[in-house]
């Protein structure tokens, strides 16, 4: 096993001193402006026994937040985790957990995930353990993208992940195209959809049904999220951005309503501050999506 | 002049029954898997002073909603403003001034923005125009993306409006690359960078920076959105996603700061309850942002 440290590419994107294999694999990537073969197939997932998309239309309606609350909740309740952060040009996963600097390891089964715990049980993987500094911009279009997607599908050693979830960017573009093209094989659960109720995310949630249908992947359910703001000063909750469009929206869809996460400014202001995600209260709404998750596993024959 | 109505393409892209040509242009693009050439270059945007792109690593952080309130406020000060909208998997501009189901019309000239006001002071163009109905998702890998882009940026008939406002998705991918390359030549005035407070959304800037400084546009400043939010029961304000983090990366990187933005329920709520942005209250921080890009233009010789 080696480490990949101090590289520097094109783009911002780290260079290994050490091995020419990954560094190969990743330069032909950022080289090239046409979709590169992947090297290896895809087996390396098979071990993984549930994968999950967590989709929005629009950004900043805390999918990353969603996405790292629930991967805290499933390894709370026993389950090895992990997390692929498929947002290659606003990788925000590493720093929720304080992650930054850290950098993607490799043994002969493929590169390791960065692991939050010693146990082991929640590994990520960011293109942010690839970039030289977290100002780097990775100025790419799609094709770059869709490459290095599917070197993270097929090339990150998951070891015996029982839930992957994948945390992707706003909309419905180069880098969920790609996931679900090289997903479909491994008959992903489905996807989770975040909103918040604002009509404005509210539609762009309805595209992203339409792109669930249009993809074949199952809809698990719709999160609404910031819900609502409890005043710290007087305790009272308002609906800063009005509410219930999430769930209205899941009744008309004829899909299932997961539940809606308020805004508390404990959470807002721990990950800001730096506190790592893993020492964040947990949320009430979050587990019971776990627990369903965990239970449509049971439901299984 | 003729209307394009009644239309629908593959991805759900209005088709005309009326109009062949921009029926052909826009078909072109939505078949073709690779670049498609300009069919006509860019003079149309010659006739427009001064051009403005509003960016934001991070989604979510209400660049739109300060590219419609940029707008509105130099409307407000006799400038005839164009906005154009070049978030294609999530557009929300038309949303947010009612003008949903509108459609595009052609003259002569080129494609005309659909306008606000009856005044025509303040055209927008948007991909949202072209779509079938708001639930069609544009599931598009960046060539195409690319294409639309040109398309806007060639084809639509500005006329002799001063300030181009361009709102742009979240990220530093194909749209911007697209949107930067194609505006070189015009000279830009230059980007305004919209952050909220938290680190994580500082942090996309930093990288948003990093891109303006590749792609060598200036930088005109950064505002920061979302900086409290004011209960209306005890009328205190709280700093949800705490505060400060724009000011602070604007004057570690050299950049001018324009102003804190806080978040109003009016506001919030007035765009999700179906409000036109027209009919909400102006926002001060805004208008001296306004102010100082037409003070900027006095100062040129």
């Amino acid at each position: 096993m080696f480490i990949l440290t101090s590289l520097v590419f094109n783009d911002g994107v780290k260079k290994s001193s050490y091995s020419t294999c990954v560094n190969n694999i990743v330069s032909n990537i950022l080289q090239s402006s046409t979709l590169v073969p992947t090297p290896v197939g895809m087996e390396r997932l098979k071990s993984v026994q549930h994968v999950i998309v967590v989709l929005s239309g629009k950004g900043g309606v805390g999918k990353s937040t969603v996405a790292v609350q629930l991967a805290l909740a499933l390894r709370a309740k026993g389950k090895k985790v992990g997390l692929l952060d498929v947002d290659l040009c606003g990788p925000s996963i590493p720093k929720m957990f304080n992650l930054e600097g850290q950098s993607i390891h490799q043994c002969s089964e493929g590169w390791l995930p960065v692991y939050v715990d010693p146990e082991q049980k929640l590994g990520v993987m960011s293109i942010a353990f690839l970039l030289e500094n977290e100002e780097e911009a990775v100025i790419w279009r799609g094709p770059k993208k869709t490459a290095m997607i599917r070197q993270f599908l097929s090339d990150v050693h998951w070891q015996d992940t029982e839930y992957l979830i994948i945390d992707t960017p706003p909309g419905t573009s180069d880098e969920h195209i790609s996931v679900m093209e090289n997903l479909r094989a491994f008959n992903p659960d489905g996807a989770i959809l975040v909103t918040t109720p604002q009509a404005v995310a509210v539609g762009d949630v309805r595209r992203e049904l339409t792109f669930c249908r249009k993809t074949g992947i199952p809809v698990i359910g719709i999160i609404e999220n910031m819900s609502g703001y409890m005043c710290p000063h007087c305790s009272e909750c308002t609906n800063i951005f009005s509410s219930g469009g999430g769930e209205a929206l899941a009744k008309e869809a004829g899909v299932q309503f997961l539940g809606c996460v308020p805004v508390t400014k404990e959470l807002a202001a721990g990950v800001s501050a730096g506190q790592s995600a893993t020492q964040l209260p947990s949320v009430p709404a979050i587990e019971k999506v776990a627990d369903r998750l965990i239970a449509l596993d049971k439901d299984l024959p």
